[in-house]
């Protein structure tokens, strides 16, 4: 059984291919018990419309586009794109839309394959994630009428659809939990700072603690173990040492837990950890790590939902999902004498 | 700028729409200098062939389909996958061809994918991942002469070319190490087995154990940290317990170390523990794991090649990748009395 055509059912039917592409196509010209016959032959072999065929004839590409900028090693690690893919594509197949994906080096090679994506009428519309500051994608994409949303803050998404977090959610449950715990020093390891939700969560660190009185630093990094680790040495071998940690992405988290161990500092004893967001690794670990979930799956669907939309030729404004949970594990505990 | 069309460039060059389609086509009717005037602008303002009109007229989706099955939170945990697509983006995207993605809940979701892309035209070939035992995705396949490349080892994959790498060179690499560092109880944690690859590692396991004269056992588990950790600690409650143990993944690696750690199990003084494959996990974990490393985006970009090959009419035979290399870190040590 090759790809089945038209004539294929013909063949099948005993009549010729326009009465096939008639009935196929609801239109007249054949009696409704031929059509009714051709209609079951073709769902028996599986037969599609070409999907070029249809591209053409309505316009549509009937797939939408993702592009994702950071290197395949540190992409790996993370669930974050999984899972959000997972939830885009929960969305997508019910519609029976397909999504298109790469890899790009840098934010420039990702706006050619926008550009490229959309003017060959690959795509009828693009996810935009991971937004910097002043980044030249909006611009790109506002000027290509290209159909977008952007998964991600709408303080940088110009004239375009965002679905995102307020990421000052999760640093106030990540404060306050520590500061209920009675720290009063506390740090954080961020991601690249010229991505826009490593500056809201700056911003959101300094304010938060600020606001519960505590001595606060955030040490930036780039979400790998070694520049975690770093962090983490420089922190504890400071003349004032923190006596709580945040990290940005779980393997930061990890990477800092076992250089503060290794180096005979005690977590929770002597520091408490905590890891944004929450992964299967930080469940593994020993102790297992406090962590900031959220529902990623449900941000991709949300954001597929949206773009469906606009694509259909409808509105699409701003979505604010649900904030993170704090999952409490092992590594945060009271400020107190030790009790290891 | 709007979607670049031929109206727009036939506009700007002052000719009529048919005199840009005779220069774009490359056909006869326009002269030398309105051509080069006309291929100037339509680069100028971007301008692609639709492609759904050059995939009717030559037949061609111009892009090749990827379903992987695992769920995905694993899926985020590991980095095969990304480094994967990467490895297949990198040499899809010389080409011009898109990689389209989906993740499906099982084999027969996944084959409905392969069957619904391949009739409406929207692939012109697939890779096959994760080949399970008697799978009903290669007779599928073969019945509907869609070209596809499978990720595993020819001795499941009927009369699809395969891109594999021998299990048996990682198998023995792993033992020849535990048993120059005089271990003579060995362990192995596995993936699913209803995997072909775990069936042949358990097999290869087996046989150079044997060979090495040592006492081997194999639990299997699933890849989770839940499952890695609860046969870790069976394996160390056993009556004789392994002085070492080989992971089928590192997240299961990780879980195993944690657990005996948690146990007052010394790692690696009391049992060495060892990851396959490597991932920044096992770099930033204490002690580091030793582990066996797989060029896996090449891996990725050989079956891309090879799929290439095949659309394009032509032969593809099965090509077995290099085989691992072993990463010594600190979580194998020479068994003796306890140094720690």
């Amino acid at each position: 059984m090759k790809r089945p055509t038209m004539a294929d059912i013909a063949r099948r039917a005993g009549v010729t291919k326009g009465a096939v592409s008639f009935a196929l196509n609801g239109k007249p010209g054949v009696s409704e018990a031929t059509r009714s016959r051709i209609l079951a032959i073709a769902e028996e072999v599986g037969w599609q419309p070409n999907s070029a065929a249809r591209a053409l004839s309505d316009g549509r590409a009937g797939a939408f586009g993702l592009v994702i900028d950071r290197p395949a090693p540190s992409l790996g690690v993370e669930p974050f794109f999984m899972q959000l893919i997972s939830g885009i594509q929960a969305e997508l197949s019910r519609g029976g839309v397909a999504l298109l994906f790469t890899l790009a080096e840098d934010v420039q090679a990702q706006v050619a394959v926008y550009r490229e994506w959309w003017a060959s009428h690959r795509v009828d519309g693009v996810f935009l994630v991971d937004v910097h500051i002043g980044d030249p994608r909006i611009a790109a994409l506002e000027e290509l009428q290209l159909p977008a949303v952007v998964i991600g803050s709408p303080a940088a998404s110009g004239r375009l659809p965002a679905v995102w977090n307020d990421e000052r959610d999760g640093v106030r449950l990540a404060v306050e939990h520590l500061a209920g715990l009675g720290h009063r020093s506390v740090a954080r390891v961020s991601g690249p700072a010229e991505l826009l939700h490593t500056r809201q969560r700056n911003a959101a660190f300094d304010a938060v603690t600020a606001e519960f009185g505590l001595t606060a630093t955030t040490v930036e990094a780039d979400y790998t173990g070694e520049l975690g680790a770093a962090a983490t040495l420089g922190l504890l071998d400071s003349a004032d040492p923190p006596t709580a940690i945040l990290y940005d992405n779980d393997l930061m988290a990890v990477s800092g837990l076992s250089a503060a161990q290794q180096r005979g500092v005690r977590v929770p004893a002597d520091v408490s950890i905590l890891a944004w967001d929450d992964s299967p690794l930080c469940e593994v670990i020993r102790p297992g790590l406090t962590a900031l979930r959220r529902d990623i799956a449900d941000y991709g669907a949300q954001a597929a939902r949206r773009l469906g939309r606009l694509v259909a030729g409808g509105e699409a404004d701003d979505l604010q999902v649900a904030g993170p949970l704090l999952i409490r594990r092992g590594s945060t505990a009271a400020l107190g004498p030790a009790t290891d």
